[in-house]
């Protein structure tokens, strides 16, 4: 994931052409150039089909009769379970894009609140900005990119916050346990257990991140891994076991007289 | 995957020590034994966090305060995607085991029922009995094991269905599709998408295999990807369009005069 583009030419000694995303979105003609008479390799980064884009481009190759071998790589879909949380206990994963003044889309919050409902953990996403133009030299069609941005998981934690907040019904709260992960898979990667709010104010260092959002499922040795990465464990162990109350069914109660009357 | 252990041994130019179930669940002493001094390797098929039993190893290494690095690795948890249904589409995981004439656990129905409700697809992991003892012979203690037993899709298509009968709630039905995804990551990896009925009609040849029980979010381009594995194309979308409209909530029908008097 660290390597750079000369390392990586030196390695498989061949030249590599970057397929930055206006490539891989609009330039499968140019990618499956000749893939029928010589072998090209489409080089990415975790599983070959985390993206729908990528699922696009093996359709229009069998569209055209060409071969197609996948080889299959680790992901942040199935990494994520370093944090010590149950991948068979995930739910769907949702992504979380920057806010901007006019553009604050928050599907992703029913899709948190169904996983919830059942118990299940929430893969967060975080949104990645690279080779992005203004919207001032787009208009001026300028090809001029801005420096590339990685959300935080301050900043995906105040964006969670904020649309709860707008809702108000509790598909999470402040005080909900989740998990920062921060450069998955990489030497200096690292976990950070907390509730939501504590989380808006945690510096997470360099990218990339991801969070996850606890279900009630949480088995006994998942909490005990997790409360390696808090920063006070008897805190976190309470935050816990007080998220799980929320969706358990209600407890049964006996009606009382006054009930029956009515 | 298809590697074995002396062709691992000649690859890492180091003897391996065959770790089976029982020595993975019980003897972590042994296995962690001296790992504080020299480096011991632990290797799993698939992604280390796929097992409890991988994540208790790694809190005992902790507790004896011996490091622990974790190189992941694809897993049927993410390699999935390559039957064309997209990752982040998935609910919760769950596993198929053989039943007996007095062991038929089903608590994965309500599971599959969870994830269909919110429109999720679920991915069924099936049974497999490698190096277990017949009941005769472990209760005269004779280490005399069973030849190994891998589930087929057939036979996990009739548990299925056998439990929807039992039940009778249409967590799914024998018309709901599915794909059959055999030998994985393999160079005879194979797909077949079909309905649970037809699926239990299937040779799916030899193991591994696991099963996808489609949810409601079916994308265009995964149905495309799908319709590849059909043997009937036009019937497979039909039923896909059909089951869809399984969990999807009741149209409003306007109040008749009648309604309205009552």
């Amino acid at each position: 994931m660290a390597a750079s583009q000369e390392e990586l030419e030196s390695y498989y000694g061949k030249e590599i052409i970057l397929a930055d995303r206006e490539l891989v979105e609009t330039g499968s003609k140019q990618i499956l150039n000749n893939a029928d008479k010589e072998d090209v390799a489409f080089l990415v980064v975790g599983d070959p089909f985390g993206a729908t884009t990528h699922t696009d481009l093996v359709l229009r190759a069998k569209r055209e009769a060409i071969p197609v071998e996948i080889i299959h790589n680790a992901s942040v879909m199935n990494a994520v379970g370093a944090c010590g949380l149950q991948l068979y206990n995930f739910g769907q994963t949702v992504s979380m894009v920057f806010f901007t003044d006019n553009w604050r889309p928050d599907s992703w919050y029913d899709k948190i609140w169904e996983n919830r409902k059942i118990g299940l953990h929430t893969l967060v996403l975080l949104d990645i900005k690279v080779k992005e133009q203004s919207i001032e030299n787009m208009a001026r069609g300028r090809l001029i990119y801005e420096p590339p941005r990685y959300m935080s998981i301050a900043q995906c934690c105040e964006q969670l916050l904020e649309i709860e907040e707008k809702r108000g019904t509790k598909a999470y709260t402040p005080d909900t346990p989740a998990v920062a992960i921060s450069r998955l898979g990489s030497s200096s990667q690292s976990f950070k257990s907390g509730t939501i709010s504590e989380l808006a104010n945690y510096d997470s260092g360099e990218p990339l991140h991801s969070l996850v959002i606890l279900g009630r499922q949480c088995h006994e040795l998942e909490l005990e891994y997790l409360l390696e990465f808090a920063d006070d464990k008897e805190k976190f162990g309470k935050d816990v076991a007080n998220d799980q109350e929320y969706f358990k069914p209600a407890a049964w109660v006996p009606p009382t007289e006054d009930d029956s009357d009515e």
